[in-house]
């Protein structure tokens, strides 16, 4: 699974053994990091990001690798996140493929990849092993937790189980919980892996490998991450050209629309572990702050202490509703915070962030600037 | 295919050769529908009822068939559709699988069914099976034709292609063409009907049938053919019991919302057809009323002549959005209709015509009283 770790990838190995939140532990296992900036004299100026589902820790070039990152116009010198000012971690989120410990990892007990031996991942682990990272850099104290989508979710984990070590955050598409329409779609992007043969118990391989289930799962994906306002402007009715299609095939691609989604699927198909898709999917559905406290969402969330938060969503967000993050910055403020909701209206979906730097840039650098 | 008819369905014979609009013919078709009520002196207290995707002609509990239908809340004595004042005709889809000619009828050349070999559907060809199920009756001229869902496209190409026919005309979560969201929604639904291998290019049968395509597709018609809204209310993140649970399965069903989606699959899986499926789902991507006079669609629907019109949809309706409707009273009006445009708060998404009596029925009780 080499081939899926950007160069540059830096790593801290976590604690051995590792407990794991609904049981089971990891032994020798690590997490991958980039970092960009220096930490001032003080050490207040670290900045940790937490990324979704997807992504590696490269969110922008910095010395060890100088290709663009998923962040790229977001982070650096000058940008929003600005890197002469901060010093920002970037941590491939713990059951990924990209460079941290997951299911593909090796387990250390058998010299095999754990595939559905790694033990049940939550949300709650992923916030765990990112307080690892900051402690093996030894870093006592964070200006500021940045989580996106998945890494929202991650966030909030870590105010709530790490408390004193943010002074603020921003949740960025991100959900205290689960709603049952994302369950829903998650579940039946699971259930496209598992129901194709060749993802076989978890148990494939390059040559045997369960590419239609992935494909089904990532245009799903990709259809619930950006909105049908953005594809009536960019796509309509377009069909394709004659010479991209087949004429064989009565029920082949036809609509430009359908030809952007195989194309996405195509470059996620063979880039992602099927076996970490589905441990990171399910953690997902799994979360509810409100369940660390016993309590309702609205309570897990006013137990969390930070001085100042920003809750960004877009309008247009389906599978990360703008009410989630209403909630919370709701939440955030009951516990005493300073915490601001700030709707866009970015017609890009749950995906905004990834593209629409002209309305995200500004939200961000303005939250960062007033600290 | 004949356990998927109901018992008192009606039948009329399609002129044959019956040409289809992209090309090739039918010869031997014929369409399925049922009646309430009687036609008065004049002949002019029909209404016909075009339906959406997957229901049959059996609407409501009739003289031949006194099983509730899909739509009984809405059409019978008394009912919003009062059959004590209005004679109804409801037809069932040319390339259904519910008692009309489609792909898994018998082609009469073959002795087989036509599978992928029936010619290629249009949502026009549908509008014209209806006019002749009209004639056959010898119903000159319709008070209104009432469409819902793919039977709103229907009804517009019945409006556009048959003039002088309707004099009225209630769309109900239709549309005048459909839009790129809606279009990659059904291509992936297509989708994991095609990578099934049991699909096996249209050649399946009973033992070998394409259940877990149809189920995947299924399930992700359920999750647009609903709303996030509703199932906050209704699922929240209730849990299954543990009795319905089942404890080897790792990634297996663990909340409602998932119970609620297999349960609906599973419902569907076995009655319907699977290439009926395709060439309807087909059909409906490639609907746009602004291609019959090779102009926009808005100008396709000004070409319409109506006494008057009512266009209905709802608030959370994701795959036919509320801007459609508007469209099509927009449209309407453009070319001399006394059209209006009635967006609903239904929680219930696409689906709501279907269950929310309480908004639907008096929407369509005042139109047609005002008749």
């Amino acid at each position: 699974m080499t081939e899926f770790i950007p160069p540059g990838t830096r790593w801290i190995d976590l604690p051995s053994p590792f407990p794991m939140k609904r049981g089971g532990e990891l032994h020798g296992a690590r997490i991958a990091y980039e970092t960009w900036g220096t930490p001032n004299a003080a050490r207040d100026n670290t900045l940790l990001i937490l990324t979704g589902l997807s992504p590696d820790a490269h969110a922008a070039a910095n010395a060890g690798n100088a290709a663009p990152g998923w962040w790229d116009a977001m982070l650096g010198a000058g940008k929003p996140i600005d890197t002469d000012r901060w010093h920002v971690v970037c941590v491939n989120a713990l059951g990924s493929c990209k460079g941290s410990t997951g299911p593909a990892s090796n387990d250390p007990r058998s010299g095999e990849p754990y595939r559905l031996e790694f033990p049940e991942l939550s949300i709650e682990d992923g916030a765990d092993a990112a307080r690892e990272v900051l402690r093996a850099l030894g870093i006592e104290r964070l200006a500021c937790v940045i989580g996106n989508s998945m890494g929202g979710m991650n966030a909030l984990a870590f105010l709530a189980r790490h408390p004193g070590v943010a002074r603020t955050h921003i949740n960025i598409s991100g959900a205290a919980r689960a709603l049952p329409f994302s369950i829903a779609i998650r579940s039946l992007q699971r259930e496209a892996i598992r129901l194709d043969p060749k993802w076989n118990e978890g148990h494939y391989d390059e040559d045997r490998y369960p590419e239609s289930g992935m494909r089904m799962a990532r245009k799903l994906g990709v259809i619930t991450y950006r909105s049908a306002l953005e594809w009536d402007g960019r796509f309509g009715r377009v069909r394709l050209d004659s010479d991209r299609r087949d004429d064989e095939d009565p029920f082949g691609l036809e609509f430009e629309v359908e030809s952007y989604l195989e194309a996405h699927a195509r470059r996620f198909v063979r880039n992602f572990d099927p076996n970490c898709y589905l441990y990171l999917s399910r953690s997902m559905d799994w979360y509810d702050i409100g369940e660390s406290c016993g309590g309702t969402t609205d309570r897990g969330l006013a137990r969390i202490r930070v001085e100042k938060a920003l809750a960004i969503g877009v309008h247009t967000d389906i599978l990360f509703p703008l009410q989630q993050q209403q909630q919370i910055a709701d939440g955030l403020r009951a516990g005493g915070a300073e915490a601001h909701f700030l709707p866009l209206e970015s017609p890009q979906g749950h995906d905004a962030f990834l593209v629409d730097f002209e309305r995200f840039g500004p939200a961000v650098s303005g939250f960062l600037d007033s600290l």
